[in-house]
């Protein structure tokens, strides 16, 4: 398995046609893209080029927004965005961690100032496969090769320090993959039955990424194994019923 | 960053020497071995050779055990001895999480049947960063290369399906990287503050050795971007004053 970090990617903003961008940046490159390669595109990026981007100096904080903006030492206008983006505040200590809109349960809703214009945020894509689904049909348009994409943020687990890729949005993979029935070594069943394939090649391409400024949003996997059939990357969540820890 | 499979390696039994069955292994692939290579190894092959095998038959459950094997569905005995492996019990539903003695929260404190003899389990290495560096060693020693160990292991997540890898030792490497101080592309502080190349390793790396019968417990990573500053993969863990979900 090889991953690439596209180069040359212009810094994206609002309206910009991401398969295109990709497309010509890997032909300057001299990156050959091929029938089952993965593309893993940084949320970030999407966001810019969706326009799901939200001016601080437009938002009003509520009175709940400024007492929390103190508890976690953050501007009260973005802890307003990121209330909007919350479905639940699932805990709220020197980190609010929420449950979005799609699901999916991470620090701050997935609002982050990083990589984006001062005095302005990103929110999550409204709909991260459907925004995965959009580039891989530009480059099959374009390019004429089916690739599966990827939606990456970078997130903090329960248990364990430090951040990790994981994967939002998903077009042409299916995310989860389901081990029942198959056996080990000698035979027996497998005593995890479940792996997120799309996890893994998230976290494997953000860490090929880098997070700072020499950061590159858009990493191409060659030669990954996964089941082609589609899967919605919102099945990557445990439903809150199986939840453990609320 | 490319990553390859070890191909070849032998059924490991105790008192293997890991160190001499992957230098074997990977002259028969041809596959060459350069200062900064980062080896993934699965814990289970691990355990095996350090003898970390626990005989079923030799395990006498207590009434405690019995009564949660008839509630989680698995054998008493094996309930016994991810009991002996826990510092805590941290969630007991349909599956029981537990903190082990290294404070890795995890699924049956790392107990696994899979890919062992009939009658035994697995349990995890009693240090597993010094089992990393015992393999770092070694291979420093055979070829005269610097190389950095990751031990693998597959876990879920609390709040996301799907297993992924992640890391439970580190040598020749600082499994966790602090960006404190980094600037994105606009000049500003980074969202995100902490990462763990690790981790993401592991994820990438496990999702290429494949679970089942197939598998392969080691790959070789190439061109990874990591510090060399040693540091311990019990970093990794959020301490428990810090964790909002116990």
């Amino acid at each position: 398995m090889q991953l690439i970090a596209l180069k040359g990617l212009p810094l994206v903003k609002r309206g910009d046609d991401l398969g295109e961008l990709i497309t010509n940046a890997r032909q300057k490159q001299g990156l050959r893209l091929e029938d089952g390669d993965v593309l893993v595109v940084a949320q970030s990026v999407v966001s810019k080029a969706e326009g799901n981007v939200v001016d601080l100096r437009e938002v009003k904080p509520s009175p709940l927004a400024e007492r929390i903006a103190v508890q976690l030492d953050k501007d009260p206008r973005e802890v307003e965005v990121i209330l909007r983006q919350s479905s639940e505040i699932v805990r709220l200590r020197h980190v609010l961690i929420a449950r979005t809109k799609h699901g999916f349960v991470c620090a701050n809703a997935g609002v982050d100032h990083s990589n984006v214009d001062p005095e302005h945020v990103t929110i999550l894509p409204d709909d991260p496969d459907a925004s995965a689904d959009r580039i891989r049909e530009a480059i099959k348009r374009k390019l004429g090769v089916d690739v599966a994409v990827i939606l990456s943020d970078t997130q903090g687990r329960a248990f364990r320090r430090g951040c990790v890729g994981v994967a939002i949005g998903a077009a042409g993979m299916n995310p989860l993959q389901d081990l029942r029935g198959k056996r080990d070594l000698y035979g027996k069943e497998l005593e995890v039955t479940m792996i997120s394939p799309a996890d893994a090649l998230a976290a494997a391409a953000v860490s090929v990424m880098g997070e700072a400024s020499e950061g590159t949003p858009v990493v191409v996997v060659k030669g990954a194994s996964y089941d082609r059939n589609y899967g919605s990357a919102r099945e990557l969540v445990r439903p809150p019923e199986q939840d453990l820890f609320r």
